[in-house]
């Protein structure tokens, strides 16, 4: 099999467009994500038609199959960054058996593939908050603008008071890692809530359009509360000029892209009706998204804050209907491996009880787990005026923390300040308050009617009675 | 400023959803993909909307827009596996402006963010060729086999032959490099000519087939050569045994492909129709894309190879209009990454005759030009038994080397085989190749009436007449 071998080695390069030795891997990095893009597509198709049938929101099964193919069960899709080797990936080891590679050609592949498929979840999620913001109506989310602020700023108070106090004093732990850990419940993951909302049709209804609102300046306050979370952790002290930076730049931005939305609508709209060539109206609408999102990253706040800002002033243009239609296969190629990566990453290790830091971690976990959904479900009842409400719904709808919690512990891990137990209590809870908020939330919306838009038979059922 | 600077430092954690410290880049290698996608699509409808307005196909002018963003002039989208350094990358030094990097840092994003690109543009040519095959005929194709194989053979023995010879005779090249040469005049670059056609509305022309199955033959046969030039570069002898394997391989995956579609089929449709989440059609569609381009990759063929096959087989299916509906705003957002980067690579300073390597690398490049038209322009004429074709298309069809011309540049540079002013004049010829053949294929259909599907302009205007 040698001449195999040889074979191999000699056509890394057959893909190779340029001349230093650098890019001989780069066909074998294309094989890498095509095989990964394969495994998150069967996953999550798999994962999420199961779920269906069981009559719970699709995108808890493409969490929960990430969480079967990533690192806590086969291995197939592995990330660099979490630390994991080259060897611990599955995916490599098909790839060094078909290409015969160098050790050191494996841990480079190993890491540009990852480095690859983290920046298309990413992208999966700046364009689903696209999605979120086209269908969003911007007058309804101004209508319930005040509501959507107090239930945001009641969850984010209420988790991290509880949490703090509390870790202090049934737990003796320390004040800065109390703060860490208490900051951590604040989160709230508006990738998930807003996608298991438009999967059960209710992204339009008043609730909807709450906890939307709210998710979103749950973000920018989880901005604030990291940034001064991460000074604490780091000098001791609060850096009270970023804290000031932050909330002027975030605000100055939500507001300004809202205003510009008055100007830009209709100069977007004539720029799309000169285009000849195809594309004429997805580019120009990606360009704005990804332009506005590289901003938001750019003066310190989140991607996808930006695209879903770009989402809502295009939702106020007469494009809109076609626009929607074309964004919605770009979203379904690229929001799935932003879910399978989320599921991918958590670590189910932490849940071992066989594991010594784990039960202590375990213990601490099932405190802040109950922090955790209370202190989201009760903002439901903050909303005042407004009798007709599912509260239940809007306090639910808060509870998923995702990749936001994971953030918390990312930093609070890499700066020193949580130890191994705290650590594992805070990934603990993450995990269970993003895998349980898709089944709870379904159950808060049960028994009343969906009234937004069709679901997907629906959709079919209509298609095929315009085909005849 | 230095409160920005600290806070930046902090913030390159932002995003952060794992522990160890070689995530702390992450956001920044997405906030330089964001921009890098601005940019290229930006430049691209620029490019492409100029294009059309003077009347030559937009897939020039998003060439030519990659030029201008590229290595040759404004040093925006530059790529690390061309031996660009993170310094002369303008979008690095905006990313350096504002998240006020570390060198280490720098040079560690600039590779993730061009790694990052260059996959994504490879994902734009899979799914271009994936669209080609959906659009192509098999029964057609299968129709033109015999013309297209003889196109084929004959546009790569003719200017092999003669580019080999004519660099031995006239320029006393020795052996081995005129062989290079020569090989690198053999290939053909599908993406571009399929493109090209596709926007010329001549896909399903006759003439369409007989060159997009001839550029498919062109590019297995490609293959081959490289392995032979490969192979004698390196040992100085022909492996025979790379050559029947691949002559093996390659056919057994066309065929096999080809008959395995009449069973996967209805298997595809029955799928399909028994999927109830969203993206049940696109998802299974590129599931059986990839992994088709990864069985292709992984037997050492193309990737394009592979996607190609699985829209050839996907078009015989009921479910075909509608996929290719879909298929359509995908395409739109990842094709026009590929070609802005083929022009952000092509580095025109080979054409700057005030460099003595250049002068030399001039006069051979003109020789390589002429071989280079000429002997694709010839296969026109070896068509038999088919009096009514447009002859001249087909030869300037061929013409276009593209990225498959480069790779043997890249492979003949690497192996330090060529001399300067010979990789200066293969780089040249294959520029020239690119950039010339889309307006000559337009000058040699004109006159013709467009057959078989409506330009953007008509489909717009049906569009308008629907909604009256």
């Amino acid at each position: 099999m040698t001449w195999i071998s040889s074979l191999a080695s000699q056509f890394q390069l057959s893909l190779l467009v340029t001349t230093t030795t650098e890019s001989e891997n780069a066909p074998v990095v294309l094989t890498g994500v095509l095989l990964s893009l394969v495994i998150i597509y069967l996953a999550s198709k798999l994962g999420g038609e199961l779920s269906k049938r069981l009559n719970f929101p699709p995108v808890l099964g493409e969490l929960v199959s990430g969480v079967v193919i990533g690192v806590s069960a086969l291995h197939l899709l592995m990330f660099s960054e979490s630390g994991a080797q080259a060897s611990d990936s599955a995916i490599m080891s098909v790839l060094q058996f078909i290409f015969d590679l160098s050790p050191d050609s494996v841990t480079s592949i190993f890491h540009s593939q990852s480095e690859v498929i983290s920046v298309l979840a990413e992208l999966g999620v700046i364009i689903l908050l696209f999605e979120i913001g086209l269908e969003s109506d911007l007058r309804q989310l101004k209508e319930v603008g005040y509501q959507a602020t107090i239930v945001a700023v009641v969850g984010v108070s209420v988790p991290f008071t509880a949490g703090t106090i509390g870790l202090m004093m049934l737990f003796h732990v320390p004040v800065i890692p109390a703060i860490f850990a208490g900051a951590a419940l604040t989160a709230t993951s508006i990738g998930i809530t807003s996608k298991v909302l438009s999967e059960l049709g209710r992204l339009k209804s008043k609730e909807g359009q709450i906890i939307v609102g709210a998710a979103v300046i749950d973000d920018v306050l989880g901005i604030i509360v990291l940034a001064v979370v991460a000074s604490l952790a780091k000098t001791g002290e609060v850096d009270i000029l970023n804290v000031v930076y932050l909330i002027f730049s975030a605000s100055i931005f939500l507001l300004g892209s809202i205003l510009l939305g008055k100007f830009f609508n209709k100069t977007f709209v004539a720029i799309a009706d000169k285009l000849q060539t195809r594309g004429q109206l997805v580019i120009p609408a990606l360009i704005f998204a990804f332009f506005m999102a590289f901003i938001a990253n750019a003066i310190h706040l989140e991607a996808i804050l930006g695209a879903f800002a770009a989402g809502l002033v295009l939702d106020e243009t007469d494009k809109r209907k076609e626009l929607d239609q074309q964004v919605v296969p770009i979203a379904d190629i690229l929001v799935p491996i932003f879910f399978v990566a989320v599921g991918a990453r958590a670590d189910l290790g932490v849940l071992n009880p066989t594991n010594a830091d784990n039960q202590t971690g375990l213990i601490i976990a099932i405190f802040l787990i109950v922090v955790a959904i209370v202190g989201k479900v009760v903002t439901g009842w903050t909303v005042f005026g407004q009798p007709q409400l599912n509260r239940l719904a809007i306090g639910v709808g808060m509870i998923p923390r995702g990749e936001v919690g994971l953030v918390f512990a990312g930093i609070g891990s890499a700066s020193g300040v949580l130890d191994k137990p705290l650590e594992a209590a805070i990934i603990t809870m993450v995990i269970l308050t993003t895998f349980l908020a898709p089944p709870l939330l379904r159950f808060a919306f049960k028994g009343e009617l969906v009234e937004d838009k069709p679901t997907v038979e629906q959709a079919d059922l209509e298609r095929e009675l315009q085909k005849q």
